[in-house]
């Protein structure tokens, strides 16, 4: 048997108008455009083993801070071979794989940190170069979109990505609007909280609908999209930080309200969040944004990262920060 | 120089459909029905001293658990100045007299607890007497509408009361939808911090509007009034539960959308929701609303009160708890 071994490296990325909701939800078509940034140490190192015509199908994942690689089984597993199957459906690839993946983050996951837009992300390069086949960077990311995470195809493309919500699966991929040196950028990630979340952002999509303020906050992202956009390419981080912040709020209330409520806020978020309004009062301008769970992700410019990261690190609630720039996107290392 | 001494008993009142944003600031004209129940322990003692044609307009506040009066001056002051003056012009009232106005509360102040509801209905009570006027219930109830804090005409009929939104000024007030013993209710307030929240209600009323989902609430409000009716004379509190908590989730949702955003819970209050839902999950009924502050009411009936009670003041969020049932409205003791 043939065997041979692939590595990606994956970014997580932050999402600055979010996805939230699926018009469709086999084909993965979100309602709204969304826009986020490559994160240069939140990413996810994928090591995919191949055995050609073998059937083992396995997955290893090291936690973040962990030693070892555990097996996994279950419901991760399972996401892992039906989007193995589905790849290689689409490709209509004729090669068959058998595979031994191992997950390696360098970030918590489960905390609203794209760890699932990572890990998928780098999967699809991984499965792709495993049939032999080289596609455009756009098909590589409506198949990273496939995958479930929809927000894994703002991964493939470098920097600053947009992921135009399109109006069927081909139409619906992120490309870079602008590389990673357009603007120094930081997301500096505050854990307040390692654990992982309790509902997923899969299982929190599916109801996203139910939420009375889920097609009001449409009808919102459709001006915020464009004023971020013009905020964005001038590099005016007010007006692009306070959109940020609406944003952000509007995501979390829509969850809030939908039924079942998702409540991905704990204490320390809302309490954190008015420090950032607070802090922001001395004069440096720094925004929050928060995806799909508890932690905050705090965006400035490089200028200010040092006394940014200074004041928010010994912050009783914080239990330790990650500062991000904007980088490449999913790259083969091997 | 005639002297005369009246003094009002008071209590505070809990919406389970809030008050938020005026169609007409100047009138206090609500954008909304609401609905709401008097406190049995949480109330204010209004003492009124007047002084037939003197000029003295003095205001004297006993905080919860203080033991003495202080002078307040500024704004406080002022508010019960302007509704003097209002009072008597609306009553078109010849006499002319001068105040001391002794306020005490049993609880704390500008923490979500209508401390102002409590004070200007019985503010409102004491001046009526004072102009010698007696007036049906429903003018009492709109005169302490115009007081500037609207929910005050909540605080005036007994027991359970309806206020009606109105097209104007004369048909907007509250009246008794059932009486204090209709339905063994309990309120048992949480107070998770006694510090005054920082943006009064009538600040943040102004602003409601610039909230994305404002208009979006109010249909939904449309829908809850009916239902919640409908649960209320059934004695349904599962159902009338949830409407309770779908209404205050879009309460706060809509106020930390507003520009700028009010912030009312503290990280204590996003735990103890989360507490909430996990304990009614043990099969005991509960159910909380929140109202322009950090703290939170738990909404419950009387054979299960001390079972949460004792849950709930042994958590470390939990300063203190304060019990409430059903009462009449505001009452001039002597």
């Amino acid at each position: 048997m043939d065997e041979k071994k692939i590595t990606v490296k994956s970014p997580a990325n932050i999402a600055f108008i979010k996805y939230w909701g699926q018009k469709d939800e086999k084909e993965i078509i979100p309602y709204n455009d969304s826009f986020s940034m490559n994160l240069s140490h939140c990413f996810t190192m994928v090591t995919v083993e191949l055995q050609e015509d073998a059937v083992i199908q396995e997955l290893y994942i090291k936690d973040y801070k962990s030693t070892v690689f555990e097996r996994s089984t279950g419901e991760s597993l399972k996401r892992v071979i039906d989007f193995y199957s589905k790849v290689r459906s689409l490709l209509d690839a004729k090669a068959v794989f058998g595979f031994r993946i191992y997950s390696e983050n360098s970030f918590p996951k489960k905390a609203g940190i794209a760890s699932s837009a990572s890990f998928f992300s780098g999967l699809t390069r991984a499965f792709l170069k495993g049939f032999g086949m080289e596609l455009p960077e756009r098909q590589i990311s409506i198949l990273a979109r496939l995958s479930g995470s929809g927000s894994a195809c703002r991964s493939i493309p470098d920097g600053f990505c947009w992921w135009k919500k399109g109006k069927n699966s081909a139409t619906s991929y992120a490309e870079t609007i602008a590389p990673p040196d357009f603007w120094a950028l930081r997301d500096i990630v505050l854990i307040l909280s390692s654990r992982e979340k309790t509902v997923s952002s899969q299982e929190g999509h599916r109801y996203a609908k139910t939420s009375p303020f889920f097609f009001p906050r449409l009808k919102g992202i459709a001006r915020r999209t464009e004023s971020i956009r013009r905020a964005f390419f001038r590099k005016d981080l007010e007006e692009f930080g306070a959109i940020l912040e609406q944003e952000t709020i509007s995501l979390h209330t829509v969850m809030m309200t939908q039924s079942p409520p998702l409540y991905y806020w704990s204490g320390k978020t809302i309490e954190t969040i008015k420090k950032i309004v607070q802090f922001r009062k001395k004069g440096i301008p720094h925004y929050f944004t928060i995806d799909a769970g508890e932690n905050i992700h705090i965006i400035c410019e490089k200028k200010d990262e040092k006394r940014i990261a200074e004041y928010y690190k010994n912050q009783p609630e914080v239990e330790e920060i990650l500062i991000n720039y904007p980088v490449v996107g999913s790259r083969i290392l091997s």
